[in-house]
């Protein structure tokens, strides 16, 4: 039976998901997420879309406080280096930011990718050696929004050695760790992103980064035309 | 005001756009796509998450039929290079797939990933320098989710040879084209993935890929009770 078309109800969820999800630091609340809301995000990661129906992905579930501890220790030194190339006032709004809530958020996930796995037989990664990466973030991006349409919030921390989280983790060599997530219940989702309510960076208008059957063509009546609904 | 909790409608949207998205490159009918659901998806892309909101995306509209023409050659060539390297059945199996609908499709969309980009001033960047890349996947997937609350199917392609693609659509040197995609309503979304109904690739089963607080811990009785519900 073909699928029915999306009620507005279930097209609104998608919106809500899309617009209302951020990229939580400072909201975590300590609550257990129950086993089968973890069971039904991972589910969502794994029914990414990836090359070759490659699969590439791995996920390290980290509840261990230890485990969690020294993660934020390498995060720690990480974000102090990241912080030295910042001058003046930006150094100062730098530090002003909560950056990761690895202790604060109950799960952390470590989602990885295997340059190697053989699955997929090569189909669609001969032209793009990078499209195994690429599958492995359409998981991550796909765990974020089923995360927010449960009420949960995630943090994607880059401000990391990989090196190091390798090795902390025990990661194979050919694994590469592509992202570390922070999950949680929130007391809050903000309205706008941080880096934006902090004024770090504002919002680009999506107009401007139209271009219409090559790059050359840009047309801002029609890309307005375009806009106008959304 | 706090956002409210989804409805049941409403989490039921996000995860049937997650399980009922495929990778379509069979079943474009050529309907065209009005302005406000393009626009919409668009916008949707452009709500991705991005390392230090630095939003690297640009969006290549194309509905040229010359354009998709000569993106289809390149296609077509390519192609032809990667089957020489499957033998015996599978190279039989491979040409028998039909594995980009850049004619039938009446949109397609490049989206492309400035490495230069200043916005975001560096923040997350210094750790790992694909995650601007990965960024640009996030708005790929976004893009996606909502091309199938919409009744839109939409087919990645990567099998193209990239710097052709570059020079075709004046793509400006520092910008990487991460995916090329074909966007139209479709005659039916296939239950499983095309690669999955044609034997390609069996799916993995999730409870295998799951790790408890470092690689080296399996547990599957853990892994089981986790995936219960899902």
């Amino acid at each position: 039976m073909p699928a029915a078309p999306f009620s507005d109800d279930e097209k609104r969820g998608v919106y809500r998901a899309i617009h209302e999800r951020r990229d939580v630091r400072g909201q975590f609340l300590g609550d257990a997420i129950p086993a089968e809301v973890l069971g039904r995000i991972l589910n969502a990661a794994h029914h990414a879309p990836s090359v070759g129906f490659m699969q590439p992905w791995d996920f390290i579930v980290i509840q261990d406080a230890a485990v969690r501890r020294a993660v934020y220790e390498n995060f720690d030194r990480a974000n102090c280096r990241a912080a030295a190339v910042y001058d003046g006032e930006a150094r100062k709004a730098y530090a002003r930011m909560k950056l990761a809530g690895i202790l604060d958020a109950p799960v952390n996930i470590c989602i990885t990718c295997d340059r190697e796995r053989e699955w997929g037989r090569g189909l669609g990664r001969q032209t793009d050696s990078a499209t195994d990466l690429y599958s492995t973030v359409c998981a991550v991006q796909n765990l974020w929004l089923a995360a927010r349409a449960e009420g949960l919030g995630v943090g994607w921390v880059s401000i990391l050695d990989f090196e190091e989280l390798k090795a902390l983790l025990g990661i194979p060599a050919g694994h590469t760790p592509v992202a570390y997530l922070c999950v949680g219940y929130v007391s809050v989702f903000r309205e706008r992103p941080d880096l934006e309510e902090n004024g770090w960076q504002q919002r680009q208008h999506l107009a401007s980064l139209l271009h219409f059957d090559g790059w050359a063509n840009r047309d801002e009546r029609r890309a307005a035309a375009l806009l106008q609904g959304s």
